[in-house]
């Protein structure tokens, strides 16, 4: 499934790259600025009005929880993927109350479930700061100058925030290429209305997971609040009352996490050789302590669930991605690509002074990357992520106390004052910690230090003092205050002093190790990220010169828009319809009979004989996306609701890196799937009228 | 369980270790003609006779699957585990007729199956060859002398076994302080009597593996045959009619695989940093992938399934042993011991001269073997072990028409003349392979390659010679004919041309590597190993000198006796008794209601109420074993079986490195709960009788 930030690659696919980066039909991950109005009207004769892109841009939310949606109804209705609001449901749930496994309808707007910690984000409007951030860092060294950036882009949000009230935020684009700024309309007040159970949410489970055909109702209703009533927006999408059919033009709007397309090939190579193996082996190695975990009850398993999946999902991109980078075709079309923009470069004097070292530079960046990758990656990167949520709260009540009396500015890019509500919202949820579960992934990440570096490496004996991971993890998570919402808030809203006076243990590892960690931080921004922005806005520029502005940048968890057609496809001998239906969950579920995974809700199996079969359920379509686009609505040209993204097929892992509409394929619930499911299998005919309401006016 | 060479190590246990390397009570895997009769004397007034210590030692089998076991009737019965078994019961099996799920009993003789690819080794007599071993490699540098040595070791094998018809080896003991000559009758038609389903054979599966209370039948029947009729020995164990109680004296005789207890503190520091790392890595990775394999239907999971048993084994005693080696205290305990041998070597000027140097050696060793550790896993160490089966096929034909015009002392240790017959066995073996099964390992281990060195090394580029590891995967195993037992026989039995002229892609795989391995495998052999011996010689030497020769070497999987009593312990407020009964088992079965490993099969929920509940099943003692020991039998005073080992807690998993016995057991079937499930679960008289039959008499 789509999780954000969970990117991908994937083998063996017929590749149709583009030669020289020009767009295939279908490709791209548009920024509603500069959207494909040309390739829509020549391809599908469809024409883009500002009305319909208004209406689609703020139907669309962010999920902070990692996700996409879109408001359905006049009143603030919020469909998304059960798998988008899994880690709400987690929250909400105990062993009494397991609402991933039972699911949840609330009769009433009463019944409704407050999610803690979540909110919403509405893209509003967009502007192109590029220049004044570009402004900031002129004549400076590389280092320098991204430090300079990084300052401006703080500076800018500050500034937007305060003139707009608005939650600001400035995106870096093209790896560099372009700075705009995205000022979002944020809701924090969410609620839960409905989530079928994780049986038929997740049907299949990991085995099924990036397959198709596919029988999930991947989907999930929850509502925006204003003032503490439903909110009334201005725009929502209406749910098509007839679907698709084969070969029906389809829109995504939705937040793609991160794609990889514009990479040089060295820093492709490095992810190759570096990046990705360690993420496998990082995932790989933690989806069998938290398997070991979850074995030892039915309760240990619930708290385990949630991590379990989103590590499952992840290792299933991760070995894409990486069977896709060592598919010799896809670096070959890289290679190929890359060599010919360089040699146009290369003949014109000017253009190569200006822009022509880019690529070298990107590759002893990489080898600066390379040096230090397993060091950065034992501490937890930038945010020194010790595998705990426990420990999380102390880096950030450390940092917190480090950054707060610096200017906005001068701070760590998180602490910026734009920014710091999100930190408080993190630092005070209520949602449940288990001390079990969280002295598991410490020793889990102290351990995996020790399996890095070695034991005798500084940053690891300073982490252990002088015990085992076992012990010292124990150590600090029992013996912390910090499981106490109030004694986090206590101590954020702690004087100086006070908090220096602080001995709770898990404050004190990482004060033993913050040192460290914001060497290693800095010694990436600075000759890692900060080189790699300079080069690649010089390689942007380049591209932008010998191919135009119609090329889109790489996904970076804002707005896009995604085009393409409803569409089958061929597996080897297999030809693969786009449609499945709901008969087919039931012949499945008789074909793995006894399977955990395959076992029907009791609510479907009852049903079994009255339902419609032929009711469609998912689809696929040529649509181009990528982690973070769960959640999605899949849009008609009318603007109307005909699905809802949750997947994409094996095929499309590639995608990180590059498109193609060969086998890759959108994995959707069919509208109508989710609309036959709400009457026919859960009765739930409050959020059924709601939908249907909007449609009966027009 | 304790599979062969599946080692291990273990955190947070108080350590009772002993200071300066004198064995601490009950402590030891002693050697058959060294064994610890003044301490069973001074502490259980027991005298070992040279009769009791014959029977016992021509009693006891080694079996080549990796595992011990007892000849436990006249008629060559023999007892080992489920577990150690669970191949054999793999190759047994097919689609139709899963005898791992459904256990197996031969109403008659005439009904036992023959077990292919299986042999047993009965050790017949111990020499001390380490004068002439060593004169070999008098006055020769380290690399030139582990040759010589390696030579000396192969010939003396291969006078041996023509001097005397059996299987002959030199055993390296002391790593390196004394070689002995073991000769051993050999046994290859066994076939199969009995075994339990394997719901209760591994009853609690891989979350109660390693712990205790626990119910497992983990037992199975084999019996010997020689010249078609069932096997005659003169030594066999005799059957406890009584059992034991708390406190009493039992002994362990089996082979356990291997320790690491006299390494250096360097040689532990290289195994906590670089290879136990590596090896989680690699069996974390591995076990991810069989589980994806087995999701894919339930014959996938029937074929992946033993593969998988085997990889958590081995995972949870790694990441014990790596929890071992980072607990500070049995690190500085082994510190402490060293820096006191070394004290009192350094205080006399002639034993530093000799000795001295020898901790150096070690660590200069180490350093070398750290920096090829990954270039030398990656291809898969002295074997060229490349995930697949069918692949290892391909290695043993490549390496078998290189080695075998050479003479026997200049071969590749494992094609010595003595050792080809299981070459043979496992080339001709008729298993069945799975095509689909093949490709996903080899596709594993190609890509594990460039995980692990970056895909650009010459290694890697040459094992995928631009393909991606899918699809060289692919290429080689489909494309390959040596599924087939009689193209491996052909290739085998071929010239040299004609070998020369085979191009099945997998054989041309293998040639294409085989340079770079070898070339490996000679540094490591040189560089590592080789000095390695020579220095443990010097140490070992030490060790006698100083500790007197009342020390037992590290497991070296040859046969071994152990002692200690039945006994429970102490885990933090729990009171672990030593015992567990019938009754506990389906008291389990209803606490963990509804998961899989804790279901009971029909044939026991079956005779629930007229089964005797109080019927002893699994019990602890305090005999010091590790893998290799599974399906040793344990015994009493009187030579008389009264349990069967199959597993150690995870207190015990330190013991690759220190025993103690403060909380580490055993773990073994009580004789009575055998018999017991015999006569009550499975009526299967036949065998209750064989067992029962030769007490009459006495």
């Amino acid at each position: 499934m789509l999780r954000t930030f969970t990117l991908a690659g994937a083998a063996g696919a017929v590749l149709a790259l583009s030669s020289f980066a020009r767009p295939t039909p279908d490709e791209g991950m548009w920024l509603f600025n500069n959207a494909p109005a040309r390739q829509l009207e020549e391809r599908y004769g469809f024409e883009m009005t500002p009305a319909w892109s208004e209406l689609v841009q703020k139907s669309c939310v962010r999920i902070s929880v990692g996700g996409s949606g879109s408001i359905v109804s006049p009143n603030g209705l919020v469909m998304t993927n059960h798998h988008v609001a899994s880690d709400l449901l987690e929250r909400l749930s105990s062993a009494d109350r397991n609402l991933l496994e039972r699911g949840f309808f609330a009769a009433s707007t009463e019944e409704e479930l407050v999610c803690p910690d979540v909110h919403m984000d509405v893209l509003w409007s967009i502007t192109d700061v590029t220049a004044e951030v570009d402004t900031s860092a002129a004549g400076l060294d590389a280092a320098a100058a991204g430090t300079a950036r990084r300052k401006a882009m703080t500076a800018i949000e500050d500034s937007a925030k305060e003139r707009s009230g608005m939650h600001a935020e400035v995106v870096t684009l093209y790896q560099g290429g372009r700075y705009h700024l995205y000022l979002y309309k944020r809701f924090d007040d969410i609620r839960l209305v409905f989530a079928p159970e994780k049986a038929i949410a997740f049907y299949g489970g990991d085995n099924d997971n990036f397959e198709f055909p596919r029988y999930c109702l991947d989907v999930t209703f929850l509502r925006i609040y204003e003032g503490g009533n439903p909110y009334q927006p201005e725009h929502y999408l209406r749910w098509s009352e007839n679907g698709t059919k084969e070969g029906d033009l389809v829109f995504v709007a939705g937040h793609p996490g991160s794609t990889q397309r514009l990479n040089t090939v060295a820093h492709l190579e490095y992810l190759r050789d570096h990046s990705v193996p360690f993420a496998m082996h990082r995932l790989m190695r933690l989806e069998v302590l938290l398997n070991i975990f979850s074995g030892k009850s039915a309760e240990h398993r619930r708290i385990a669930e949630g991590d379990l999946f989103s590590v499952q999902n992840s290792r299933k991109v991760y070995v894409g991605r990486m069977a896709g980078l060592l598919d010799p075709a896809v670096m070959e079309a890289k290679r190929v690509e890359e060599s010919r923009l360089r040699a146009v470069i290369a003949g014109n004097p000017e253009w190569q002074e200006q822009w022509g070292g880019a690529w070298y530079e990107i590759a002893v960046a990489q080898q600066t990357a390379a040096n230090m990758a397993r060091r950065y990656s034992a501490i937890g990167g930038s945010a020194m992520g010790l595998g705990s949520e426990l420990a999380a709260y102390a880096t950030m009540l450390v940092r917190l106390h480090e950054e707060r009396p610096k200017t906005s500015t001068e701070r760590l890019r998180e602490f910026g004052e734009g920014s710091l509500p999100q930190i408080f919202q993190r630092l005070y949820s209520p949602a449940p910690l288990y001390p079990e579960f969280e002295v598991m992934r410490l020793e889990s990440a102290l351990s995996l230090m020790a399996e890095l570096l070695g034991a005798d490496d500084e940053l690891v004996a300073t982490a252990l003092a002088g015990k085992s991971p076992r012990a010292r993890a124990e150590e600090c998570v029992l013996g912390s205050k910090l499981m106490d919402v109030a004694e986090r808030r206590r101590l954020a809203e702690a004087s100086a002093d006070e908090f220096a006076a602080s001995d709770d243990p898990l404050i004190e590892l990482v004060r033993s190790l913050d040192p460290m960690a914001r060497a290693l931080r800095t010694k990436y921004e600075d000759e890692v990220q900060s080189v790699e922005r300079a080069a690649y806005a010089k390689i942007s520029a380049a591209r932008f010169a010998v191919l135009g502005e119609m090329v889109y940048p790489d996904a970076t968890f804002t707005l896009r828009l995604s085009y393409g057609a409803v569409a089958g496809y061929q597996d080897g001998d297999r030809s693969i319809p786009p449609y499945t239906v709901f008969a087919g969950v039931f012949a499945k579920a008789a074909e793995r009979k006894g399977e955990d995974w395959y076992t029907l809700p009791a609510s479907w199996t009852k049903v079994a004989d009255s339902i419609n079969g032929q009711t469609p359920f998912n689809f696929v379509s040529t649509n181009d996306i990528i982690g973070g686009n769960s959640g999605s609505p899949v849009i008609d040209r009318k603007g109307e609701v005909v699905g809802l993204i949750f997947d994409g097929n094996i095929q499309s892992l590639i995608g990180n890196y590059a498109f193609s509409d060969v086998q890759a394929r959108s994995v959707s619930v069919d509208a109508r799937g989710i609309m036959g499911a709400l009457e026919q299998v859960y009765g739930a005919d409050r959020i059924v009228n709601e939908l249907r309401a909007p449609n009966t006016p027009r």
